[in-house]
């Protein structure tokens, strides 16, 4: 999977744009390229970068085999002299990026790329794709694994995914972002995402009864019997069977899923009822189109849930299913020096941060809670035992002095000359790191609804620097 | 991209019923499974079916390879024996569906698979997946192509794409749905999906001007001279400097495009601008988060456009990204004879039809639109010179009787016994059906909003065996 060969995985402009640049002499210019996204998704406060390790990937895998310049060569609008330079074609700048699982904002440069002209602008839609892709999956299963309230939660959703991949780096990402596990099979085999999943209604259909089914599978599988009741009807018929196969097979751990109906009413009834059996150590399991505002009203109207499965909602991010990251030019090189490029638009969310830039967090040393974050220019350093000034952009007035904090800075460097120089984390890792992000976290901040909105500031000097080439533009 | 082994794509409980069927030696119980859809998504008043040829090379491809059962036994929950049978297994049944392009409504069985157990539950999921998938986005380039009145439109949307298979196979089932191409490349080399582009707002940057920019551009591609002109300001930068261009290198056929800003007075006042100098052949692009709401929007305020690039909206069928689908049980076998399975619900929508079925679709002889579908059971067949009643299955007064009529079977058989029995048309043949299927519809159908109900009515046969079952089970 990770082996796939995805160079032509590009817009054909990249291509076209290429053979220009190559014909005009322009492919050793050096540039730069950031990766950001202008507004958070899915009503969130914040969200959760993924995608990195598949860029990396692409990047130590990115060549055009003698197929793809032959298929390239027919549409006779390519220079010969680039198919070859093509068939030579590798990665050879640089790459900054926050790590898998970091807790990211708007307007905040999450990748950065410096690179020749050509290699700089033909990586983007795969960027994009990856980044855009998983990290959508990555924050709404965030903001589902918060709404469960410390309870598990499974992704379920692979047949409904939008093809292979959102299948199976959908249950990678749902994994970082919490998720106990997923019935992707595959993604545990690739990525150790601990593949879950008991029984379908066909199971129970297969059998003679209900109960009989039930039966086989517990025989089965004394250590992990969930029953799922609903095939027939949950407190008349499937209930009944569980307990009595429970009882009959001496199964005290195990659990059943409820996959429809009335949930709230349902599991209350089911709790009550295998209390009174005394199989209190019988989970209740939930998986009926479920996302974070089901799960919470489920939860505040007292629903009897032990964890749940959640499937088509999260595995597309049904309500947002976007991520609206982009790939802008930020400066070039000319004689070794940076020149900062900028995009003006009317719309004043669409101009860009000029320059190379880098992201430091601010924390508060007493609370180890995140305050603010500061985009700046990638040779500023802040002394950390000085007060520390922020403002913020638009509204230059509003401004904070902070003392007794401390920085860390977001970018890692990735790629150095086109050699990977970071090594990426295991899956585990990513989970945890991903976990302390938010953690450190108000929850002001990752609250589901009406999120209080993170600062993101622009330093004195980036600012000074931006509003300069605004006002120079007109 | 095709050879990709995708068998451990499947839900982990496919597994753990395998193993379970093995154990209770009923994996060689015959099994019928449906495919079908409930509601129709999107507001459409029809969907289109498309992953055919993904089912049938992942049929093809489907096998566990050592390292897939090594990684099955770390499990400590698989029989031995089990892995044994595993290591062997292949498909060897029977799968009939319905063309890809097919136009498609809900209840009806779009793929019906014939089966051993272990076999018909295993591909479950990804049946579902690819079908799932690539029906929406087909189902969503239809509107949008349809929205368009004939103007060409361009997929654009990989970067957005929810992985590297939503581009992949979403600029596919874009392509079959009626797009003229994609911006993905790489489904050209494996499709022949006509490859798309022109330059990004990054081109017009790294030129000292936005002329320079065009005119390089020009010269490099004066056969595809479509030039972005809202790098700085539409019309008072790129449109003067593209009509300079344009002038200055003898261009009259090319285009320019616009990507952001109010399209409907921009295209409005370009159109008239380049009339005026007599640039009548150069065409408007546009591509600004349209989908097919907007594009019609656009065309009844007058919007001047000949083109249009259609990105996220498209791409991940963005307000309603999940095709529900879903895979049932509706028949198992005993001694030979087939023993139809219902699942009733409290939900009527839920209760499933039963039985080993076909769909037949009904044309009126003298317009050639299709009047309705009628679900039957396999062995049904009816006399085309016959007046044909059908009838509404839930109102069973609303009666309806048909003459001068012809049937279309729309099950093909796929594969039989194991063995690929259907030949794959080539995507200009399956883009041509998808074509006539829709130019077969009644425009009642196929209109954006409030479209007509189009009836899918149950055989009398069917209808008295499901309506027998229902009341049997209570």
């Amino acid at each position: 999977m990770n082996k796939e060969n995805y160079t032509l995985l590009c817009d054909f402009y990249e291509l076209t744009m290429a053979n220009g640049y190559f014909l005009e002499e322009m492919e050793d210019q050096i540039c730069y390229f950031d990766v950001f996204f202008r507004d958070l998704p899915l009503d969130s406060g914040y969200a959760i970068c993924c995608g990195l390790e598949s860029i990396v990937n692409y990047i130590n895998n990115l060549h055009f085999s003698d197929e793809d310049i032959e298929f390239l060569r027919a549409k006779n609008i390519f220079d010969e002299r680039f198919l070859t330079y093509l068939r030579h074609f590798k990665f050879s700048g640089d790459i900054y990026a926050v790590k898998e699982g970091s807790v990211v904002f708007p307007h905040e440069p999450i990748l950065t790329v410096k690179a020749k002209a050509i290699e700089a602008q033909f990586i983007e839609t795969y960027l994009l794709l990856a980044l855009n892709h998983q990290s959508i999956i990555a924050t709404k299963a965030s903001r589902i694994v918060k709404a469960s309230e410390s309870r598990p939660v499974m992704e379920f959703g692979s047949r409904r995914a939008q093809g292979e991949s959102a299948a199976i780096y959908g249950a990678r990402s749902a994994y970082i972002a919490g998720c106990v596990g997923s019935a992707c099979t595959i993604s545990d085999k690739l990525f150790k995402v601990k593949a879950l999943g008991t029984m379908a209604h066909s199971w129970v259909q297969m059998f003679d009864s209900e109960y009989d089914a039930f039966m086989a599978y517990i025989k089965h599988y004394p250590d992990n019997a969930v029953l799922l009741i609903d095939t027939y009807n949950v407190l008349h018929s499937g209930l009944k069977n569980a307990i009595k196969a429970f009882k009959d097979s001496g199964i005290t751990k195990g659990g059943v899923r409820i996959d429809s109906g009335d949930i709230t009413y349902l599991s209350k009834k089911c709790r009550k009822i295998l209390d009174e059996e005394g199989l209190t150590d019988i989970k209740i399991v939930i998986s009926n189109s479920l996302d974070e505002y089901i799960i919470s009203e489920l939860l505040i109207q007292g629903a009897k849930i032990d964890s749940f499965g959640v499937g088509e909602r999260l595995i597309t991010a049904k309500n947002d299913p976007v991520f609206g990251g982009v790939y802008k030019l930020c400066a070039i090189e000319k004689n070794g020096t940076i020149i900062p490029k900028i995009k003006v638009s009317e719309n004043t969310s669409k101009i860009t941060n000029p320059g190379f830039k880098k992201v430091y967090r601010i924390y508060d040393k007493e609370t180890n809670k995140a305050v603010a974050d500061l985009i700046c220019l990638h040779d500023e350093v802040f002394d950390e035992t000085k007060e520390l000034e922020i403002f913020d952009e638009h509204q230059v007035w509003k401004r904070k002095k902070l003392t007794n904090y401390y920085l860390k800075e977001l970018h890692q460097v990735i790629f150095k000359d086109g050699k990977q120089v970071y090594q990426l984390p295991d899956i585990e890792e990513i989970k945890q790191y991903c976990h302390e992000e938010i953690d450190s976290m108000w929850d002001e901040v990752t609250r589901l609804i009406n999120p209080h909105e993170y600062y993101v500031d622009l330093s004195e000097k980036l600012h000074n620097l931006k509003y300069k080439m605004i006002k120079d533009s007109y």
